[in-house]
């Protein structure tokens, strides 16, 4: 085989859950598609890793110094979440109106990761800024995500911040990535005290 | 959600079988990679549609004028596949020692796709400058696939070539591609005279 094209597929292996078949599915859809297809699609990877940062509010992805969910929505309720991709996850939930605040990770003792670690601090100065009410707790509901969130309600409970963990509808195990529509404004609407 | 963001998403989704979430996948986790990682994906793409040509002789993929499969391999023996991506395929069977032509295409009437419109006369002039012995016709095992090797023995007999349909093992209806190493070897092997 030729260099160029096991470089191209071994990019596209380099992809979660991609394997040979489909890596090479892929590449020979690019070298079969017209110079400017395939010049968008580099641009659209060059452009996005350069245009893309994280919200100085929220610490989610935009390309503006201030995403748009935190400039125009209610900083009186603030949904946490540990990565930048679950914004878009928790959107699918339209009748949330609140605000992000992403942790970037979650407390893990197995991989060496404290309170200090994750965004605690700056969800506590947010939190003083707007004089939240609420904190909804959307980690994974897994051990690491149940302790985060345990450690988030032992920290805001004595500045009388309300914190909720959302709760039911979500199975134990699963990613917060693949929960559907229903099962997320489930989960919201039965949050429950921690 | 921020627009450099949804346009790489969007290009994902244009690949072959992807979703939406497999789309969001990719592209969290190109936003996540280092810039080096992103800037060689980009490029990888570049270069590979920049590089990679169609072999002078027998029309598959290659980075040379002519490929190493050409250049090193008996011109006796001809396997006669429709897409430049089956050499990838077929080159599975190791016990194959002959070179490959690719019919970019195969006849199909319902296309509009005539004998013409793929690279037979390519292939009558490769026999001749080669006195190729057999021709292996390994089109998919669908209609346009059987028409184009019944074509192709319809022309190439009077010239005294055997021309041969790989056959045994590929179910009617399964994409060559798919075909896993073993149904493959048994297909050329068990070839018939058409």
């Amino acid at each position: 085989m030729n260099q160029p094209l096991e470089r191209l597929i071994e990019m596209f292996r380099s992809l979660p859950g991609v394997g040979l078949k489909s890596a090479q599915r892929y590449a020979y859809f690019i070298i079969k598609s017209s110079d400017e297809d395939a010049k968008e699609f580099a641009e659209s990877i060059i452009m996005a890793k350069k245009q893309i940062k994280h919200c100085q509010e929220c610490g989610g992805y935009t390309d503006k110094t201030v995403c748009p969910i935190c400039l125009s929505r209610n900083s009186k309720l603030i949904c946490v979440i540990a990565e930048p991709k679950d914004v878009s996850v928790m959107e699918k939930v339209r009748s949330f109106k609140g605000v992000y605040h992403v942790l970037n990770g979650t407390i893990s003792p197995l991989e060496n990761r404290g309170p200090n670690d994750i965004r605690l601090k700056e969800l506590l100065q947010r939190i003083n800024k707007h004089n939240t009410e609420e904190v909804i707790v959307a980690t994974n509901p897994d051990v690491e995500g149940d302790a985060t969130a345990m450690y988030i309600a032992k920290i805001l409970k004595p500045l009388g911040v309300r914190v909720t963990r959302i709760a039911q509808g979500i199975s134990m195990g699963t990613e917060l990535e693949y929960a559907d529509e229903i099962t997320l404004s489930k989960a919201i609407e039965s949050r429950i005290e921690i």
